[in-house]
């Protein structure tokens, strides 16, 4: 049974998330309805992990399995118009049936867009997050720099979660101006929930001297998360990038 | 009484254009909406010009009489909070009396913007024309260059417009590649309904071929609106700026 895994773009601003909710217009309620229309039979489609209500993606993976179906690589085309115009089918390719979209996942990238101009710009403000005034750009990246590597993110992650095992390994987290934007990019191995958010709040306070950077080794060690900041508005997120093996 | 000039930018894909209509949302009624409710009185707001439906404004200008108010550099933060997400309010000064913010102009600028990638961005869809495929962007900027100056543009304006005299001046027609993005702003004294998006459908269709650049000479004298190409969607398109005497 050919499985295909398919590169899709969202407009997280009117979905309730990635994953299914009954009654809810969700990201993959919406494939998985669009999908079977065309395949006319239910799919299940996987995501490479869920989306919260509002954040975006420019690289979510899914896949899902046909008996038989169009040629992965008509997919792009046929969505086009199949699917509703804030979500978009970018690429898609047959795999084996080794392949899966969130097992394997080495490292996802996010994008967490600032806005720091003074006046809102109103073509942009869906995607990033407005925080005019001063920002110490310098701090910032200093307390970003204590996040990298393999730790237990409890104090970074929303209170309510499930999970237990609380350790990730961030790869990477760059700040890039882009104008008078401000892009915060993070690679890591997983994310608990809200955490790149959590980590941008807290990024945002110690940039406008709020916090010093160098309480981050404190707030890890403390696994609580009243230490930690903000949790940064979901508009300003976007799931950029899935890792997988070449 | 003093009056108020104030640029506003806005996203047009949610208003039925910038002109008042009875029931329709539209940029002129929200304000004269929400600055009544401010000044507690009823508001006439004069804007520099229409914008159709679904266009878009960075620098729209508008003026307005109040007999007492805020001071005008207030506005942009009371009004943050105020109007819709879809309106912002960028800058405001108070004005003498001889201005008007429609017969002061001296020139406009729009700017419609291509997207040429083969996917479309689920992200600037709002704000672009997804034109994929080969564009001959040279064959363009030389049609283009047949339209600068001052002509009749009648084959460049709505079959259904009322204007009687059609003549209108272009300072300048430029297409700025931005990655993949190709913008072509346009400067001139006024502009006639739709021409803006009547002149990108017709470079459009030089690009893709469809037409030699040298017909636009012919195109220009036959006054005819069936002989240009097809009128851009809307969301292409926005007001970039109004020029006034510095």
């Amino acid at each position: 049974m050919p499985r295909i895994r398919m590169t899709v773009a969202y407009d997280g601003t009117d979905f309730h998330g990635f994953a299914k909710q009954q009654g809810l217009r969700t990201v993959q309620g919406v494939l998985e309805e669009t999908l079977g229309r065309i395949l006319r039979q239910p799919v299940e489609v996987f995501g490479s992990g869920r989306t919260d209500a509002g954040v975006h993606a420019r690289g979510q993976v899914v896949h899902w399995d046909q008996d038989t179906g169009p040629p992965a690589d008509r997919y792009p085309y046929l969505l086009r118009r199949a699917l509703p115009p804030d979500i978009v089918a970018v690429a898609a390719e047959e795999v084996p049936p080794s392949f899966h979209a969130r097992f394997s996942a080495l490292a996802k990238t996010y994008r967490y867009t600032l806005q720091r101009a003074d006046v809102e710009d109103v073509f942009t403000k869906r995607y990033a997050w407005h925080v005019p005034g001063p920002l110490d750009v310098d701090a910032m990246r200093r307390a970003a720099s204590y996040l990298t590597g393999e730790h237990d993110f409890t104090s970074f992650c929303a209170a309510a979660a499930q999970v237990q095992d609380k350790v990730r390994r961030i790869d990477a987290i760059d700040l890039v101006e882009r104008g008078t934007y401000l892009d915060i990019r993070c690679t890591g191995n997983g994310f608990l929930q809200h955490m790149v958010r959590i980590i941008v709040g807290t990024l945002v306070e110690v940039g406008r001297g709020r916090r010093s950077p160098d309480e981050m080794p404190d707030i890890l060690a403390a696994r609580d998360r009243s230490r930690a900041g903000i949790t940064a508005p979901p508009h300003g997120l976007a799931l950029w990038e899935v890792h997988y093996e070449a």
